[in-house]
């Protein structure tokens, strides 16, 4: 594979160029913008490139065996964090805390949860509308009723919002409307919707599969990548052993391992991860103390009435005894750690 | 959770009855048709039923915790062999070997590979024309050209064709022409695409997650069946564990663990679950001996040059040898052995 | 590593001469001593080995990575049947099963179940008198007493039989009394214990650890074989994997796969890979059916007196009707398949 | 289960009294030692035990499912630090780190690494002189000669030694000697092993299975103090997982969720689970925020030259500035958190 950097001011002729000049060595091309520049990913054999380096306007020529080159930290450098909007950029040196119910269930109870985050100092506001259930005899969420709620809270709380979406037909209206589009641990290999995620420049939150490796996880992200939607944050959710004293098993040692990897932000979910209410907050400072950029952390204004993973949510007082300790945590964390200790930014 | 069994010739209006002497108990009801009568699914809790089964057209009323009633043996009773159209059946007492190339690639290494396994006694002609790719740079597969392919292969050969379908928005149009759309081990829990193959009443051959449990997977079958599709063929192909020895670990102590809790048929993918050539035939004749109702087998006519899955690809002559082993390993085992031993159709 | 091979007739001296040869070039020599010549692995890097194929009684010589020389078929080459005693080999064409009490728990329930599984055409007596144990306030098993009761039920039946050993310092004693010393799943890697039963000449069976790649097996096997022992047979029991819908994971792909990389013979326990008795037959047969040498089965007289593992045992009628259909399994599957599927031998 | 709790100046004759009471109600009886009262536990049913209370000396009586009472937090209550001697003592508010190469190589090595990690701060030095090798003509550690070499290095640097023990038949002379005894992760069900570990009063580090559960991992555990000996000290070390990306899996949730059920202390290994030298130092950290008591550290003085886990040691330097960065961790979390985040006591 050979993956040419353009500069930011390449023309349209400039990049043709040098897909001519690709094709006619048998290569498969792929363009993809970016803020920097374009890049093209060619795929196939090619021996020489000493002229593919002179053409107009090309900045770099590498060659790479990477699966994931525009994901790859090697391949194409530090990237910077992703810009979510309304203020908020994840990764680089700040902590994003996202906070909120599992699924949204009614006005009352996300607003009430919405306020309680937003006060004790969350980044984002989560909570979900399509709900991905193992029985199709569960509650579904309350669909696009469940968007319009989280868009009053947002409106209420000015904390940008975060919601799955299952489905590629869903991603083009729900695109413009959400600050960040989560996809599920299910859907990590769900090619089409990834692919429907290139097409729109929303930031996505890209859960790891269950059974999925490092490898095909990255290559999940670069799909989104390939596309053209560059906002791409990590997020591990646990994995599925054999044990089962823990929901699903927490791979925190990835986190410094995709952060050696890859230039995208890594957020944890250690409600998911644990199943368990009181393993969220040690997990979240472990996760910290791991490198992680951020968290997504299931908290409900009343657990025991959830319609969907109570056990596992924080209440309001227990987030804002979380967010303390976080903030404590980070400022022990000097500067020069900051490959894997980073500042919260709240 | 109760199921309420109508007979055959209930009337709307005698539904209606049971739904609404339901929804009145506070319970929430969903309607799936089915050859022998409807069955009205009806969950929340209710104390007694004795009125209930003297509603008009109620043929049988039962209690159950079961996450999968439709799918269950228990609740459902047998149901038959599943109906593939131009004279073939799957489960009931034949053996189904569907045969073919793990993607289309060309009109005529399709034919050629169609023709070989039709004369070799073959039931289903596979062949993948929408490829589930871990990289995004992979060759995805011919799409609707790969489609076309396949009907023609089918006019040649009269063998029904069975091809994977990704994306919800497919479903619609392909129903209509393949004879199975199957659905690939990582879309498994791809909800919109269950829900949208529960709308159309073509055959489903549903892949088990890799790192799904059997009882995920059988509720998977049940959305499937709650839309109203009661045509659901399950598939083993291999799950993940900690060995790579096997490309995936074939999990056959489900075959029989599975016909004591469905009356779906199973049939098992012995080559992506162990992606060695050398290991297919062997584990076919052990998955039939385990009693599964037929196998899925990748064939190529060259496999030195398939662009996917060649390794694990058995050539014509390989799966001629197969196909005769099959044959008298299935009139070794008698007929009253038929709750896991199954006679070969061909 | 260098694997040289002596021929059958080799003096001390020629030995002494080979592992001269070889100090000399820095490597580290450990003699192996066997039924047709001693094999003198040698460990380390070494050029040139011209000179030493024109040493006297040097048979082969063979350079290899392969981590388990000895146990690999590529290496050292077929080896023939295990022979166990009283006219029972195992390997080589013919089916054994071992069958018999997870554990032996009274004279009247060994004999009583012993007197059955003989009568139905057993070829091994099975019963665990050291019981390994999760909980420490477990049934232990009866230890020497049981050992006792076993060489009571040998003298009245016939049968060979096999038993677990646990502990290093019990392999000197029990070596010399029973038929086969079977390692458990929990020991496969206890490698003084692997290193004691390599000093003695008793067939062992040799199970595979229950999250242990194909790859460590062999090593462990490799252990054995190192010390002397050339006597051992591998039992597949089924690994961990995340679903707990069967006791374990049965993993029969390997069957096929260890066949073609090692000369010894395998075996598969379906009792405590499905932890169910109804899948045990069906499953019994996939084994054989997959190319497995043979079969380690509970039974138990009473199943439901049993003091361990009595839902996975079968009771002696449905032992027989086992036999009986292994045994017109057996007849179905032609010479030539031999590779695969094996005779029953009875 | 009923266990019952002797006071401290109990009589043989007051003990002897309530296993008298016990055994005529059918129940098998343990007693165990203790330093605070021996604990007398009693396997069957009994229903009343009105009487029992009244017995002299008897301080409690508790009847419970749990499988390890004796580790139980529930049952048995908080019971202090293990002490390791030498002014020691391990859990209880203070981290133990113990560093030192994977296996005793030179007696240069040992010194050299030592001597660096005594002065860096470590409290424990580790070295490996019987190892567990998968592979027969691997090195297996120098034996008694590694722990002459331990000895020698305690003396010259008053650190306490850890050392693993594979063998029933070593305790008996190692435990005298060193002062802690590791049970590596293919021991933690060696039963005879831990059975030989219960007799001595050494302390123990019990490693989980790599395939262990926390049940039965804290069942392990059990079998060590129904033998008498109290000061058990459990270390997590990864688990096998599908994902090869890190050695093993690190299962950091387990520690908050172990905390909760013994009162055992609990310490990790970041060397052993993730097998990568860059990932150690955030692994550590993630671990003592999650509230473990200690890490267990690979370091070698000179990690390229390593027989034995090279990639995944420290070198001095790197080891010191690992605990400059924990030092700093462990004044950030405040004293009311001690729950999970504990101080450095170096």
């Amino acid at each position: 594979m050979i993956v040419v950097q353009m500069n930011e001011r390449s023309s349209s002729l400039d990049i043709a160029r040098v897909c001519d000049h690709q094709e006619r060595r048998g290569m498969q091309i792929r363009v993809v913008p970016g803020r920097r520049g374009s890049t093209i990913v060619c795929e196939g054999h090619s021996e020489t490139d000493l002229e593919l380096k002179k053409l107009p306007s090309v900045k770099a020529v590498s060659r790479t065996n990477c699966p994931y080159p525009l994901a790859s930290l090697e391949v194409s450098g530090p990237q910077g964090p992703v810009e979510v909007g309304r203020g908020l950029s994840i990764g680089g040196g700040s902590v994003a805390v996202m906070a909120g119910p599992c699924s949204v269930e009614s006005r009352e109870q996300l607003l009430e949860t919405a306020r309680g985050v937003a006060s004790s100092g969350a980044s984002v506001l989560r909570g979900g509308a399509f709900k991905p259930r193992s029985n199709p005899y569960s509650f579904q969420g309350l669909g696009s009723q469940g968007i319009d709620l989280l868009l009053e809270a947002r409106e209420d709380t000015g904390l940008p919002i975060v919601t799955e979406v299952m489905s590629p037909e869903d991603v083009e209206w729900l695109a413009p409307q959400v600050d960040i589009l989560q996809v599920g641990t299910r859907s990590m290999q769900n090619f089409p919707l990834l692919k429907a995620l290139g097409r729109v420049d929303t930031p996505v939150l890209l859960k790891r599969g269950m059974a999925s490796t490092v490898d095909e996880w990255l290559q999940a992200a670069e799909y989104i990548l390939a596309g053209g939607n560059s906002r791409v944050i990590l997020c591990e959710r646990g994995i599925r052993s054999f044990d089962k004293s823990t929901r699903n098993t927490l791979d925190l040692s990835i986190v410094p391992l995709v952060k050696s990897l890859t230039h995208l932000p890594v957020v944890v979910d250690p409600s998911h991860a644990t199943g368990k209410r009181h393993l969220v907050a040690p997990m979240s400072l472990a996760a910290l103390a791991a490198g992680a950029d951020g968290l997504i952390v299931e908290v409900h204004s009343r657990p025991e009435e959830a319609l969907c993973d109570g056990p596992q949510s924080l209440d309001l007082p227990a987030f804002d005894g979380l967010m303390n300790r976080i903030s404590r945590l980070m400022d022990a964390l000097e500067p020069e750690e900051s490959e894997w200790g980073l500042k919260v930014a709240m």
